[in-house]
């Protein structure tokens, strides 16, 4: 038989374990399916004495991560996280020594995927990052190899887990924020400083790197505009139910004849659509390509066993000696992305308007949208206690992101708002 | 730049036109990502006169399609359809010629699966089917290398869209099969002898395709018991409803340690279900693996651009080196299925009986029920004419496929029923 397919892996926390259970748990399965044994040499974390429940004996230990870079081995699987410092020298340094890597990384790959991919393709060696996104769904090998005959033109993904629980719940108990992110640390689904996830970071580290895959361009984090779900309210999530919307955390990139854009926010999209019904921490990408309509993919977003799962399959493909562009085409073809301002998106937007309850306020509301050409498609507001806050929802007709943004700080400016007015977009086709 | 990746395409239907027009419209994008370009230099298909709206003298034409596998070419594209005859006879001549194969064809598969995939791995040739199974999503693919470091336990596909699209409608309208079916013919949704999709056959073979990656078995359709749609009727869609489920052909295929079932049956599966969002011709999958959980792949079933779209993909794979076993563990090592009988099959169940308004015939009914320890959860029977016949629908507690089946034998025998029981799967756990 073959020898073994010695691997490293740096970083040993929920997914390092992982990983190192799934290659236990189905060695010889995995071993039929690559045809050849694939067996963990070194491993590298923080602290060599905390319990991890297998026994480390068996695998020669390494205090310095960038040293598994050196080691006889045929891959690394890097699991440290961050964009800079040791991982991110344990990637580059194990591509120059012509190792593979595997990494569930997307801050790394968001920021440094270009100059790592360059690296890979100079030194003949396959930088994997399955794990990077959507765990359960090999959504990275869809785009790069499942659907590549597709000129794609857009992707919409629910893409951190932890988000979509948050407004699943809010959803479902009228809850606030606030308590249901509380709720979700002390369960463990949240981390104790949330706003990697609620600040819509993760899903746009996730998204630019599907970005490159799907539009051949680098990937290119500084091109993202980012809004979290920190600010709405129960009052938003109401309002959007009584439209026969679900208000979604979307990661959406659009390549426009050659303009693209990407952005993270959330958004009002049709209850009773395929992305609408999912929930919990499930994760989801529904595909836009030129013969395949609107596939989509939907799994659990993380969890030890889904990213695990990931990272075996790239090293399976990495045995069976698959080889491809990590990027889907060669790094140097990839383009700058000639990025379409987010301003000029025309969409319909939903408007959320706390103001005090003052003759008139409407009407000055109206004259600021009418003078931007703003056209209203319906307006909500419910009965309140005289002299309370009120909150009334607007919804236009297609506008552009810049006119509703400018009408947003017109309305403001007016000084009868007593919070600032949340903006969302209306995605019906999904 | 390297030379151009030749190929020939044997049948020019929709599915081969959708080929040639793809390979046309995406040939930049396509050569970049394979890092080849490809031609297509030969055709065959059954009527070189047909009107194809392309222009055919840039191919040679040849007249007998098995002479493909002696051309100087690259990999056949088989897309022909059928089990015996020419294809099959292609598909192995060019096999043995050390040609790829890149085939639509399940009903080849289905039936000589094994022969093939040993013949394309002693050749040391790639023998794909990715277009075989619900064109839009690579489900092959992601079974075969997505989702390679799983062991699987259970499959569930929606695959044909046919008989979907004619549930849904019945669902909608509330009318009889044989109406939809004949306005399905009307709009080109069905074929005029529809057998093939409502018989649950098409279901069938891409089923077996699939329960043989999945579970490293030889593909093997005479294991496959296959239930199709044509006996349900608007009162089983209205009842299905009124229990908050929605009927759907269901592909099953399912590995209890060891012992493999694999059918096609109607079954009730909760409406607001992933599975029971699925509706009109789309097709899903959905997935049980050991690190996963249950990730569902959607999309449009076939049509030229999704199935095109299957069939160059395979080709990108192949330009780009990607070798692998047919099934996805080396063919010498596909097991015989160890089958076990549907009959020991432990489901909840669902039972129409339409039945002469005699007094006692429920009572009858129960006690054949009670005497085959078949317990029931409820029973529906709704106001009607007197002497008119009554539909009566049980559902079951867990009970044996084979109790089930015969206690329905037994009802029938009791003379009061006007017509065949009809018994269904509940399957809740979707």
């Amino acid at each position: 038989m073959t020898q073994n397919f010695r691997v490293a892996i740096a970083g040993l926390g929920t997914v390092g374990g992982g990983v190192v259970s799934l290659l236990k748990d189905n060695a010889d399965l995995i071993a039929a399916r690559a045809g050849r044994r694939i067996e963990i040499t070194h491993i590298s974390a923080r602290d060599k004495k905390k319990k991890r429940g297998f026994d480390m004996s068996r695998f020669q230990w390494v205090d310095n991560p960038e040293d598994l870079a050196a080691a006889d081995i045929h891959a690394v699987i890097e699991l440290m996280g961050g964009a800079e410092g040791a991982p991110r020298m344990l990637v580059k340094k194990s591509l120059e020594n012509k190792k593979h890597v595997v990494t569930a990384n997307k801050a790394l790959l968001a920021h440094h995927g270009f100059e790592l991919a360059r690296l890979a393709e100079k030194n003949n060696v396959s930088l994997m990052y399955e794990a990077a996104v959507a765990g359960c769904v090999p959504v990275v090998k869809v785009l790069r190899e499942g659907l590549a005959a597709n000129r794609f033109t857009g992707l919409y993904g629910i893409l951190n887990g932890t988000c979509n629980y948050i407004l699943t719940q809010m959803r479902e108990t009228g809850r606030s924020f606030a308590d249901i992110l509380k709720e979700a640390q002390e369960k463990g689904y949240a981390e104790a400083d949330p706003s990697f996830d609620v600040d819509g970071i993760d899903t746009a580290h996730k998204l630019c790197i599907l970005t490159a895959l799907a539009f051949g361009v680098k990937p290119e984090i500084r091109h993202m505009t980012t809004t979290g779900i920190s600010h709405l309210t129960a009052t938003d999530i109401h309002f959007a139910g009584e439209l026969d919307y679900k208000i979604k955390l979307l990661g959406i990139a659009r390549n426009d004849q050659g303009r693209i854009t990407q952005s993270v926010e959330p958004c009002l999209i049709p209850a009773s659509s395929s992305l609408g019904g999912i929930e919990d921490v499930y994760n989801a990408l529904f595909i836009e390509g030129s013969h395949v309509e609107t596939p989509l993919l939907s799994g659990r977003g993380a969890g030890a066993g889904p990213t695990a799962s990931a990272v075996v399959a790239d090293l399976i493909d990495i045995i069976r000696g698959h080889r491809m562009p990590v990027f889907g085409i060669p790094a140097a073809q990839l383009q700058d992305a000639k990025i379409m301002d987010l301003g000029d998106v025309q969409s319909r937007f939903y408007l959320r308007l706390t103001v005090l309850d003052k003759a008139g306020v409407l009407a000055d509301v109206s004259v600021i949208l009418r003078d931007l050409a703003i056209s209203i498609e319906s307006l909500i507001q419910h009965g309140r206690d005289p002299d309370q806050p009120v909150d009334a929802v607007i919804t236009t007709h297609t506008a552009k992101y810049k006119d509703v943004t400018e009408a947003c700080a017109r309305i403001q400016k007016l000084g009868c708002t007593i919070q600032k007015p949340c903006l969302m977009r209306i995605e019906s086709g999904l």
